[in-house]
């Protein structure tokens, strides 16, 4: 029976794998295998413990409905899993999470499992832009409407716009890395940071447990880790879903059929459950859907920071929460903007349809300036220019039409530079430039990322 | 396996039950035979199928599994179900869902499962009122520190500060009554809420629908119910869960060594992994971290609000998200009230031992009103006051030796005048009333939730 | 030099002058002068100070620079206007302020500057529901399409969707009575909520405070009143917001030039620096950006109900900013919908032009109820309808046609069958009944108000 | 008459320089000029205008009242400002904003704005990180509780504990280099972001107008720079905010008269309008109530990433506000911060006081650990020290002699060996080097962040 729809409906298997109570328990054992180590290797308990330990553990299982029942009596999670242990195997417990508190092993095990959610979701996340990437070389050339306000603005290619997600997304894969070197961190320092139970041997004990676990410390800390780093990370992953969200929104717009100039492709599925007709853009608005959710984990992740003094418990039960919601959230927009990505269906002639629409009219801004090389003032160009295109548009007739008419404008320009000035393939700037200029920065960033 | 600890370690099973996906698919069949029902009656369908349909799917019972099985193909879960449904149900199902859209049972299972979780919710708050209410009369008269900014005021009873939680939570249970009229109903109108596909008779279908399920209607629907009344749900969930938080840090604070006027009744649970003398007030931590998450869901419920035209699909993945957990989590968070309500332990020699501890400046109000009484203005003996309680402050003495010392304030009051304006027990005010005048507020709106 | 938006661009004059300082002063004098009343007419201060403090305060002005100035030296702004007084009006103002606490007078003025300003929201409100009644009336048979997921789903009626806004905007003005009456409330109690200072005559003094300012008080409070109130009032006001946003970008959509069919009304203002054909739904776009900030008010509205023991200050600071914001915010936001409704452009044959968009497909809901009702069952008329679609557009091809050309259609229909089962206007269903229903609520609930 | 208490009650007068409406102004027309500069240097157009217009614009004042009133006219206060100094500059204003799009202007004054803000912010930010470094050194040694869950752990020193924040307020400041460079860039790229207003030669006005203003560009933009760069900003900043709450709940707490270890030095200001005994924390009570706000502002900010296509207005509205009071909060909350460090009373008899309070039960991990050396499993030691510390607590009796009492004990430790597992002094752990560490890295980041 379960009511979480991130149990069975939304996030790849790989990353429900990394958040179950089963691999939490499988790293929480490895943590405190790891200190019991370093404990023998700083000379802190003697030798032989934790080789007989080790062999223990590496033979028995612990369920999570174990620690579950162990937990009702004894009202502590991490404590239940010692028990546990403990009664497995025996006098080799004996040194067992000595001079460790809870948080070491909750902590740390924290770092370890968003090591690898970040490793996946960074991974999926190159993927994105790399397929973005694609289409923007695809379509480099593809002129269709550029739309501010909704309205039509000027032309743009379809690579053009593309190439700007690119730039976009890029950004968060570097905020994923700046916000990695805080977050993905161990703490082996006991009870109040101190490190007060090992005998003065506490640096060779968190250098130890951080070196088997290939992890960096944190330079202090008090019973936990400092709260801001999932603060950060719930943060910049929420903005990342909303640059995600923004290209849903871009394909459910531009899918309508009004515009059709893009499309989700759809599979067999069936659009309604009573209007037959129906194919409905329901991936891009799931994004939408599950981006809203993400951005309301930011603030508590945030508020989470304020724990008194060397710590409160108050983090503890929104982590549990917080912490797996954030990556299966975005783990299940990564991969449908992905599907997306992979299955766009692009219509050009509606593209050339809808360019033509305004019958000109998309043109004026080139027309104005044109008006202003030649001897107009910007700003009475942009008033004549206004004056022009709603004249078309009141005729419903073409604007080229209309300029041809007008002799205020014909004593600047001739009949060829008007029709160069609304041409569409002409407006395109350095459109080609700035497409390879984001490419290349990506391409540097995606370089640096993997290595 | 599982990741969500709303599965396994906060909520109830009673809460978990309504919102199971058994349960969703359950009341999704009762509501599409509400509908053959009222397509019958209301002349739409032949007679006789209701029947047929009615007995077949009381034969049977269709397992989540098999819904996402069948979504997978078909990209839709109602038309998975509806499909399961006729293969299962065969000539039987000809006119189900009959000029039904999916929304149509989607809002009104909605409408059910809000219905009884709100039921449950309101029951145990209502036993949390009940039981404040207990111990306000038990403690009546119990005198304590008022403490403002966490710095002694004056003092009041315990009964007079739990009566202040007492109002502040029956002030929820008005909310919540007032949000139910708004959130509890149903829809049955079709793909774009016209009832187009019956025919005329759309308002006989509504209605039959609606009293069989026991349900008042939406006066007007688009495709979906208005997003308004899970926002104002979620948001006044969150302001109850915020009121009990207070009540939470109230006894986390009052709990601490120094003060121990209150504390969370502890049963065997243990403390902490490594200082074997904690006993932390775990419980209400708890309720801090919980509300924190619940706070979050604030904001993506009004984001729903937003839908496009007849509505776009961009809350339905949100809400299969935000209503379970909005629910789950305020019903752990009321459980854990009741449990440390029940187990409060109370203190009365911390509390007379912290009045004392400011060796009377607690009672400068009072001093400084009786000097305005006897002739100086309320801001002359304002100052007067903050000067002696400063004496007193810096030399470590009773601010009733300073003050007996004083000729100044001898001049106006006499010795005993003195003693009387520094008895703590006679400072107190009204609090005997307004407790009472409170108790009975809390009764009436109590008396009519149940009615 | 000022840089707050709301001081010179969002935001009426009359909610400005509410939330002025000068405003506030004016309130908290009143209050005192109120309180001053009590103390005399419950005998608890000597006759004639009273009318001296009176006659004094109503023959000065306090202005803000003077309070500012004050309490740089003193630290509380309450203290610092008190001291002003009593320089101002000498021994009249001995008992100025007696047995109160700040609180007593911050929070019964903000429960007279909230009166006001939802007064004044209340009124903006119910003047955009009748503008949308009006013109739910007038378009009530405009046929255009209706929209799904972006996607078009079936007809519907201009005055059909105007009148769920009807709905969904009645449901927030109920919502702004029912938080009225939860906080427009005075408080008039003491340093810790019991009245201590007023010798057992607190009740009296509450009951006279509160009849002179025809206020309810609070049945009990601490030193301040339950921030449960503000909480739930930002809660309203920011889904209030949110429907009105709707709204907004259902103007915004509708008025693209690909669709056309609403715009905004537009004067001679210019929409673009450098495009002079563009006109922009700027003022719909401007209810999106400060709804958005309204959203972002509810949680820390919410936050504040967690306050320490009998208060804390931490609600202060965040409430001088949050109470004038959310007003001035939806109070913009109120008179730009109501601004756009009075100048909204309608485009009935862009309606028509859209409607035919999908060569009939729009209709095939329609279609297979029909074939249902002849005998298919509806799941298989819904496949069979599906298949006839598809083949429509891809051939880009009538429906009717390909229907009328489909032997296995034409077993069960006959053609004048088929032609009524996709004419638009006989499938609105009960639209009008709908509508009606509709207005006759908001009717009764604006009634309900304005008494 | 002002509303917003940004304008005269919170925030430095540096920053609200920054900020004001002036300054904006200012900095627009520094962007024109320097576009006009680069438009002569590209050779788009002639020369001499841009001197002419260089003189002009230097000569003259533009008053935020003069833009407004235009722009009620022309609907736009870019249009506006443009329109104003044409008038003034007459025929030198021929090529003024050619070629590109108002946020051309915006978006790069933004990028100007923010890193003067930005600037001040991280300056102060130094500022509080140094204070608490010297407090640091200052306190290294003394000696005080440790507490978690708000009960006492083990013995930390001062020092430890404020070398956290220190920690995590560096990490913030790490956070505020990131952002930088993300979000202090500039933008020339026209009405779509193609340049296509230059005639091929966008980059070289691009590159001419950043190396004027010291900028980076943005390697594409749309109409407008993406806006995750704003939504980090707001996110990092909230984050820096809640950690300075974090410390102001510490001195709230330490505040306590119960426990009084920490608290704010106070002037001669005055506490309570009636209890003339108060001393309240109200600077970091204000830190709290202004944090909460800014919390509030990071989804929002968040939202604004959401735009349609080339842009919509949405983020406008939004960002007038947001961004001016996110800077104003984090102003006034580090000024604030800087006067409670500058202030800060320190308590060290009552860290001793509260250290003995639990009357050793605060060394039994020691004895714990202790009893593990000499042959317990850490397990059975937990189990033996806890009944050992609730022995203890019941009688009211020193833990030492409680432990002296049990023979089971003395079996494994002499009496000395007891003594020093139970003396505070003794077990501090690492907490120097940790100190050492923390204080390395800080003077790292700050030295890095200076150069």
């Amino acid at each position: 029976m379960s009511l979480c729809p991130l149990e069975f409906r939304y996030g790849s298997n790989d990353m429900r794998v990394i958040f179950s109570r089963e691999n939490i328990i499988k790293k929480m054992i490895e943590v405190e295998l790891r200190l019991y180590k370093a404990l023998e290797e700083c000379g802190i308990v003697p030798k032989g413990y934790y080789e007989a330990f080790s062999k223990c553990v590496g033979s028995i299982t612990v369920r999570p409905e174990e620690v579950d029942k162990r937990e009702e009596v004894l009202g502590h999670d991490v404590v239940a899993l010692l028990s546990i242990l403990t009664d497995r195997c025996g006098d080799a417990s004996r040194f067992l999470h000595y001079g460790a508190t809870s948080n070491d092993v909750i902590d740390t095990v924290w770092g370890l499992l968003v090591r690898d959610a970040l490793g996946l979701i960074k991974k999926k996340l190159v993927s994105s832009i790399r397929l973005l990437m694609r289409l923007t070389r695809e379509y480099k050339d593809l002129i269709m409407v550029g739309r501010t306000h909704g309205q039509h603005a000027l032309p743009i290619t379809l690579g053009f716009k593309l190439a700007n997600y690119v730039y976009e997304l890029t950004r968060s894969l570097e905020r994923l890395v700046d916000v990695e070197s805080r977050v993905v961190r161990g703490k082996m320092a006991g009870a109040v940071g101190t490190m007060a139970g090992w005998r003065g041997k506490g640096l060779c004990v968190e250098s130890v447990v951080m070196r088997e676990l290939n992890l960096r410390p944190h330079e202090i800390t008090t019973q936990v880790v400092p709260r801001d780093g999932f603060a950060e990370l719930v943060s910049v992953i929420a903005i990342l879903a909303s640059q995600i969200e923004r290209f849903g929104v871009e394909v459910r717009e531009l899918m309508r059929p009004e515009i059709l100039e893009l499309a989700e492709g759809v599979g067999g599925r069936v659009g309604s459950s009573t209007m037959p007709h129906k194919a409905n853009p329901v991936e891009c608005e799931k994004i939408s859907g599950l981006t809203r959710v993400l951005r309301g984990l930011v603030v508590p992740a945030i508020e989470d920071i304020v724990l008194w003094h060397e710590r409160d418990l108050s983090n503890s039960s929104a982590e549990r929460l917080l912490i797996p919601h954030t990556f299966m959230l975005i783990d299940e927009i990564l991969d449908t903007f992905n599907e997306v990505l992979s299955n766009l269906k692009v219509y050009p002639e509606n593209m050339i349809k809808n360019l033509k629409l305004s019958k000109g009219a998309i043109m004026s801004e080139s027309l104005m300036l044109k008006l202003t090389d030649k001897g107009l003032s910007r700003y009475e160009a942009h008033r004549v220019v206004r004056e022009l295109v709603t004249k078309a548009l009141r005729s419903g007739s073409e604007l080229i039409d209309v300029v041809l008419n007008e002799p205020e404008v014909l004593k600047y320009l001739s009949v060829d530079e008007v029709r160069e000035a609304l041409d569409y393939s002409k407006y395109l700037g350095n459109y080609n430039e700035l497409i390879e200029r984001t490419l290349k920065y990506a391409e540097e960033v995606i370089k640096s990322v993997s290595t």
